[in-house]
């Protein structure tokens, strides 16, 4: 389908729903669950095709952890080890995302920021509720940004807090965006509850998923989420995952188990 | 709009959305949290004829707990206090409910039961994972269905575990369905994780939250949802809700406080 035909089919689609529902825009789209991806099950079966209907702008995992995924503007972006960004192609797959189409519907306006922790507490103190769903975009000049990604993972994959040793590390500095995320502590169990940042450099050939970060004074776009979509895969080895027992509050190391693709 | 307007409007946005989606049909949409509705939260601000765009089969709780909600072929049911079954105006409220557009596409042979838990142990047998939702209907004859429904609550409203006290049990015995919904136990904090039945007696003018029953031989026709909605209220009360801590594993009883409608 051609890049005119798609954008009017878009359209089409979205004039029909916003009418019916009022919410069109308004949904953080998951695929997967964030137990399911810590536990080790690293490979989904949804292309990034399928992901652009949900969503124009997020984050996630490509499968194999090989690459840090964002999604901005549109146009899907991959962060390998090293920091190296390359475009993937529209049938990659990918074990883990949240997306949604980005609309601010608020700002908060950020004075200088000296860590991550800071950032995370500046934002949070402007937005209305912890009991929803927020996409944040932040574009602004970084003297530091801290980034990780992974080396391609081979089954039989390791549960992800230990792949975390395997991760490789990148500095950058200069002017960038954040695309995050931010999702209630209730939602632990199925999503990330949280803050979840990833960076692109300006020129979109560098970044990760951010450890740390100092940015000058600079805007955060907020878009309030209101319905949260968890797409659980169609798949025999998320079928067999032992997910219970999760909320026991033992955090990663509680009941994970590697995780084989069937 | 009219029956027939509405019908086709539904048709048109169907055959909209099974191609761009292929998972019309898949989805189990839930209004609020479970956790909000235990906290006392009883009063939503999306209507019955809201609700009905997003499924033709669910289950629910009234504005104030006034009528145990089912929602069966796509008529909406309330059941009071003492079990009489009422029809709902579309412009009525309600606090919470699962809902989905039922299909169905697994069946699970019941032999004899005698209660509500050889009930969901037998079904649960039958469901190919207890990673995934279900939208599980069961029409049979019943020797015994107890059901339970509250009288309308006054704000401020008690928690749930408190209002409990002062529910209705009613006891059925004839032909009847049963309908009922599985979620993963990783859904807690958001959902109600586990089984959960609405009963209406054969000819709908009975029924109720099921707390016990015993039922003749029966076929269970199950629906498998990988899509799970949430829909976030939009209203003040939800966003000041504390309902963080929730999962230390306290249940019902744990950071619970009485809320009114602000």
């Amino acid at each position: 389908m051609g890049r005119i035909a798609r954008a009017l089919w878009a359209a089409l689609l979205l004039a029909l729903l916003v009418p019916a529902t009022g919410r069109a825009g308004d949904v953080l789209f998951q695929y997967s669950t964030f137990d399911a991806l810590q536990a080790g099950l690293y490979e989904g079966s949804m292309t990034l095709q399928s992901l652009k209907f949900q969503g124009d702008f997020g984050l996630g995992f490509l499968n194999g952890l090989d690459g840090e995924l964002t999604l901005l503007e549109g146009q899907a972006y991959s962060a390998g080890a090293g920091g190296k960004v390359s475009i993937p192609a529209d049938a990659t797959r990918f074990s883990f995302a949240t997306v949604s189409f980005f609309l601010t519907d608020r700002t908060v306006e950020l004075g200088r920021i000296e860590s991550l922790a800071a950032l995370n507490r500046a934002v949070r103190r402007g937005l209305p509720s912890a009991n929803l769903c927020y996409a944040i975009r932040i574009d602004g000049n970084f003297s530091r940004v801290e980034t990780r990604a992974f080396p391609r993972q081979k089954p039989p994959y390791k549960p992800l807090a230990e792949a975390v040793g395997q991760q490789v590390v990148t500095e950058f500095s200069g002017p960038g965006t954040l695309v995050g995320c931010f999702l209630p502590e209730f939602s632990e169990g199925m999503s990330m509850p949280g803050f979840h940042w990833h960076f692109l450099t300006k020129d979109r050939r560098g970044g990760g998923h951010v450890l740390d970060l100092a940015l000058d004074p600079a805007t955060a776009r907020v878009d309030t989420l209101h319905d949260l979509t968890v797409r659980l895969p169609d798949d025999r080895a998320f079928d067999r995952l032992d997910l219970s027992g999760k909320r026991a509050g033992n955090g990663p190391s509680g009941k994970e188990t590697p995780v084989t693709k069937q």
